[in-house]
């Protein structure tokens, strides 16, 4: 709905209107037809693209979604058990938890899309086949090696041979026949990673969902998005699940600590007056 | 797996155990198995309940994350939107949109689904006839009143001729067969409250998806989960629309605050010494 | 400054108003007043209650923020490192280790202030005499055992004999004669608790806190803010240090979980099909 | 206290220690003589930086923290209120209102902090007279105009002749004598601004804490710290009042809305079967 006083819009927004009587639009659909007729995973494509996936497009963004949906006790998860021990309502602890998708958990998949998709954007201008992007892989691993950066994306602290959930992620994109140039550039970059060291680092679950999400239509600034919808439902059930079975307030074990700052020492004389009183 | 020292553990946990060899177990099933045959909403229920859905519960709740995926510009939406124009990673924005679920906003259907699963759960020891339902409801419903406590789950405030969502989704219930008890309870109810007052009180979003959840074999403390599952794709896509529509640092317009404190006055003499340092 | 049109106001505050040309008030006061004559303890008593505080009570006030400025490792810190650790900026940290401060660790304060401030504003009708305040710890204590409900504010885990910070801040109150009818109950209470059962449990952190605030004259509602004001800074202290001196992303070891779920099972035959491709 | 099997140790610190029989030992000082003799602003200085502060250096921190205890409704308090009126416990309003303090709010005095602290250092190795600071400023502004980068610090949207507050805190750090390095290289910065282009841009609140704090002895990545130590009070004191004073649940005016998104639109073909029924 169109507001009628301009001078008093504060928001401006594409998503969705619910002042339309009774229903409310969702980028330019019924709330209620997509109730009788879409299902969840399209209607999260709808809200965070503003289109309706191809059936394709949805069945991947669905594997997506449940490649990722829990991955047991994690940092996030142990965030958001550790607020739930306290006594606090259930979306203040999916809400802590959510906060360690930082640069380095959640986040690297938005770091590699962002860089897959600046990438990509540059190069289609010319031709793209498979050389071409082995040639595009040689020139990035080469310039990452000569400034000592790391690539995004690939080699996983706990799986040393690679986390198997990626291959079967490329994997299902390839059967579905969406994988396209941002897949391409990843698989390039594997294979020039090899070539350039000793040994295989292989694509990690960051890599997988980065390049995949952006060959089915989704911006890199959704990357990290994809991720929290999907374990908002592992917080949720690990936040629930610390109330119910544990006892509440979690202490930290005392031995598990170490402190190692100053000895114990006096206070400075010009705080220790003869009143005894604080200064 | 099973730790071996025992003295070290901290956790416990049934949800998910990412220390198999190269799989992730999910409350028993293989990740990858999962990955290759199962949706993403099946995933939801199988994290939330420890078992895999039928397939009316599965779209009975594909249905429901629909209806609650976005709602435009509303208190969780604005203050993702607020936090996202300051500067802040995306997790940041949700993680602030996401507190608001309290007890009013997307914690109200958790308090129904508390109340509804406890009278069901007393009830049900007897014989539970449509009639049953009635006269449980009316017995709720002239408790509350003598008590002035409102039953939470009916009534909007934006939609007093009913939230048209809810008898969509009841209606979904009905024709998919799942609607039980609690939704038999939560219908009774809304019947009971008409009698009792001037006029219809029609059950809202709250209501249905709390008595509808509790149907499909979900527990009361998953009704906030569900809708923060849903709405985080939400969240997610205001945020990422004022990082690139907007143009950053989002003031407050003076217009719109009216400051009533004490009118400007002098410090009390004390604080005001000859040398004019803090005291 | 009150604004002009009022159907444009949303916003009504009595804290402060930043509109007043080249300054800014604060309950009336001016702010570059405030930064020349008076100091950040009294400016917190200002903010939270509308008023500068006598002198007795801004130095109640400061070493009861003392008390609480830091405690090591505990959860909430363990939160802020953990989320600290994970890339993310400063603020998300501290917001995360503040989201802990639940019913069970710092709200329990607010909860114990509460039920104080009520019960004094219930007795003070009549005299209160020392005697006035044990007949009224004595039925406290007589209803909270028949309703088998704990008496917040007293007895500690980790410190069974008492938790030292608790009797020097009363001791404080004492002599800079700020303990007042709060204080008096709270004492009378942790008598009465004593001799009702077969041990002392002696006054908490949570229970010298709450019943000092209020005779100091700030709210119950205020009890939880003073300990986040504190501990905000032991927050960021953790949180800067988990960047500097660690590595980054902090795993959870492996042998300090234990999973207990269902044991590995396939998947029920209706999710594999011939196709073997996702339902 | 030092564990006694390291290989338990997950943690370490030099903050603070708990575990130290009745007391708690923070860098070093036992809690109960901190407790009686030492300040509140004395304890945040030592909890961040590890030591106690000289008289000076604690009065200016206790003067930079009064001048930013509040600012009336902001995004900040805002967010906080709009959380509070959702219902959810304190710690939760003021957590979001912090997530607020991103790059372009809080933080901007982080990175102005950075940047002075980076330069200082690189440029200390030589004499640093007020005519080398002026050269070094000259050279810093002629390089941040090539690159057509802004220097953070300088210029507030709400106060275009300056935000009175930065002068007053300069003024108060000659006369305390603790003005060094970094406010010369911040007043410098300012002088070449003006010289370079048409017009005065005042050094801002940001700029001041930012340069001042590290001439008392903080570290660039306390600014961020010490604004939230201060607002924590300023967002407390909000939320409250927007539970006491309003009536809870804060909708957004549906004529500060404008949805621009797609027109109202039937679905696809595709979703909408003979039958009717959800995909």
């Amino acid at each position: 709905m169109q507001a009628e006083d301009s001078s008093r819009i504060q928001w401006r927004t594409a998503v969705a209107d619910p002042h339309t009587g009774d229903d409310v639009v969702i980028r330019g659909y019924s709330l209620l037809d997509l109730i009788d007729h879409v299902d969840f995973v399209s209607g999260i494509y709808l809200v965070l693209t503003g289109e309706l996936p191809t059936e394709p497009r949805r069945r991947m963004l669905d594997t997506m979604l449940v490649s990722i949906v829990d991955h047991g006790i994690s940092p996030s998860s142990a965030v958001a058990r550790m607020i739930s021990a306290s006594g606090v309502p259930l979306q203040a602890s999916v809400a802590g938890g959510l906060l360690t998708f930082g640069d380095i958990h959640g986040g690297a998949g938005e770091e590699f899309a962002r860089f897959l998709s600046e990438t990509v954007a540059e190069v289609e201008a010319g031709p793209t086949t498979p050389e071409g992007w082995t040639a595009t892989a040689e020139r990035i691993v080469t310039g990452h090696r000569a400034a000592k950066r790391r690539i995004p994306g690939y080699g996983h602290p706990q799986h040393p041979n690679g986390d198997p959930r990626a291959p079967r992620l490329v994997g299902t994109a390839a059967r579905l026949g969406v994988a396209g140039p941002h897949v391409a550039l990843a698989l390039a970059l594997e294979a020039a990673i090899e070539r350039s060291g000793s040994r295989r680092i292989p694509m990690n679950i960051d890599g997988a969902l980065g390049s995949i999400m952006l060959d089915i239509g989704l911006d890199w600034r959704h990357a990290r998005a994809v991720c929290m919808i999907a374990r908002t439902c592992g917080l949720a059930a690990h936040a629930v699940e610390e109330t119910v079975r544990e006892r509440g307030w979690r202490g930290i074990p005392f031995d598990t600590v170490d402190y190692d700052g100053p000895a114990p020492r006096p206070l400075p004389g010009r705080y220790v007056t003869a009143a005894g009183g604080a200064a």
